[in-house]
């Protein structure tokens, strides 16, 4: 099994990161990094890079595509090289999948018309306006395309994804193997449940996403 | 504030980049990956590159110095410049922290005499034989010294010290900026809960740290 995640600049790390943790760990999965021009990729902070090992058209038909978001997404929404990849590998993919905004560059490529999805809670109007039924929730499926919400839901999804590519026991694990037994110091990760007035203040200084 | 993050060949990508994703959105934190020779290092699959942009030296006295595990930390295991750095940076860092088996090469390089910390549930025998006083938990501070358990633990402990360093609300904003609201799908992420049988398949197969 092939699984795809695209690196581009100025990407979210941990967007990608995460479900590599779970993804790499399934029996019989190859993961392999991609990106436009194969190489280091800077991330959002500018202080780290990760490696694509590959171009795009080495990885013309993975079976699951990755796509992680980060300030970057907005140089991937006027089509080009990664739209077309992304729109081939969908036709052949079993899962086309996003963390945060990397769903609104799925959207941009027209992948999500109609389609539930989720996104960074900052994004979901956004990935509205691109047509999406921007549902929110944490992980979400529709057919295909699952889509998770910010950074790091990641995590979620590719162990909600690894259960249906394997099995439970496979993605529990996983789970057990990288030791995921949250335990936030706050109860602070959702605009829901966070104070008003963080939420407040991560709304005024939102990035903009097109 | 400088932090820096030690990266080596082999190690556990998630270890250092959850962790990564927290203190770099620190208010005046630069965070810099550091590695015995600066440049890419292949993490524990294989599949991915980390690129360390700074030497040990370049970054000899940091703030917090944080060290990640993953297999790659049995060839650190025996002195050598990394124990001289980490040696050396404790000494006058504000915070001395690890992720996984990082504490066992915090505990090799003679740090944790007597402290209490923590590692990766499959660790704790071996960090106990190490010196250090095991008591094992998902984040653990003793003094100046910040130990989490396994892989994904690192974002935790990053959310506690970034509260410490900073304060609740900015941790609160860091944690809401990466939506860690986390709802992973089973509850398999400690020994305690995960089903026996994968507790017991996880043991048996467990690597070795010395």
């Amino acid at each position: 099994m092939n699984i795809a995640i695209l690196l581009y600049d100025r990407l979210t790390a941990l967007d990608a990161i995460g479900p590599y943790e779970v993804l790499s760990r399934l029996p019989d999965a190859t993961v392999t990094f991609v990106a436009e021009q194969p190489g280091p990729k800077r991330t959002d902070t500018d202080r780290l890079a990760l490696v694509a090992d590959a171009s795009l058209a080495e990885l013309a038909a993975p079976d699951i595509v990755l796509v992680p978001g980060g300030p970057g997404q907005k140089a991937l929404m006027d089509g080009g090289p990664v739209h077309d990849w992304l729109r081939a590998a969908h036709e052949t993919s079993t899962w086309t999948t996003s963390v945060c905004t990397g769903s609104l560059v799925l959207a941009a490529a027209g992948l999500l018309a109609g389609k539930q999805a989720t996104s960074h809670w900052l994004a979901l109007e956004e990935l509205g306006r691109l047509g999406a039924d921007a549902v929110g929730g944490r992980v979400v499926f529709d057919g295909k395309i699952v889509t998770a919400a910010g950074v790091s839901a990641g995590i979620d999804m590719a162990l909600a994804l690894a259960a249906r590519v394997a099995n439970d026991q496979v993605a529990q694990a996983i789970q057990l193997g990288i030791e995921y037994d949250p335990q936030p110091p706050f109860d602070a990760g959702s605009p829901q449940r966070a104070p008003a007035e963080i939420v407040a203040a991560l709304r005024a200084r939102a990035r903009s996403f097109s």
